[in-house]
């Protein structure tokens, strides 16, 4: 299993419609093969602030499955206006042996 | 529910000892009122990154159960030779309408 970390910054005036629009992106993402689940999470030091996890099966469902799909552009379409910036995307694998 | 979320930068050359340091560090957390659940994930991108992320009942349960008793003390003594530079610590509370 993969956890995609994705840091999405928001433009201060357009959280709200931001969050409002955010369910429909994520069955975006939850329509790809090798999909397993995800979690929108909000910073509580930093406004406009978020990340976006998304669990995987593999790397390749997110970089081929969805990236390499339109649905990548769907997802843009959808939640581009609202990015201060671009996104930045992160990879990680769980470290199995973190307790005792 | 609040997510805390540790960025750890371990010094290269002793990943291998902070894996196998780490769940005993972990205990320690796990010890705190408010203590929910844990995972401890590697960067695939960037070696030597590791997202450490606790979630927490509360804020209070992380920064006062946790940060003003003896375990943040004895938490460092255990993990802070492997950290190539101090930890950056944010907290989360999720987007509850996150899907549809």
């Amino acid at each position: 299993m993969i956890l995609e970390v994705a840091i999405m910054k928001i433009k201060p005036e357009l959280i709200s419609k931001f969050e409002a629009v955010f369910p429909k992106a994520a069955t975006i993402s939850a329509s790809t093969p090798g999909y397993i689940s995800h979690e929108l999470q909000r910073c509580v030091e930093t406004r406009g602030k978020y990340f976006y996890m998304i669990r995987w099966e593999s790397i390749e469902a997110h970089e081929v499955n969805f990236r390499q799909s339109p649905r990548r552009d769907e997802f843009r379409k959808l939640l581009g206006e609202f990015w201060a910036e671009p996104n930045f995307t992160e990879h990680f694998e769980p470290v199995t042996g973190d307790r005792i």
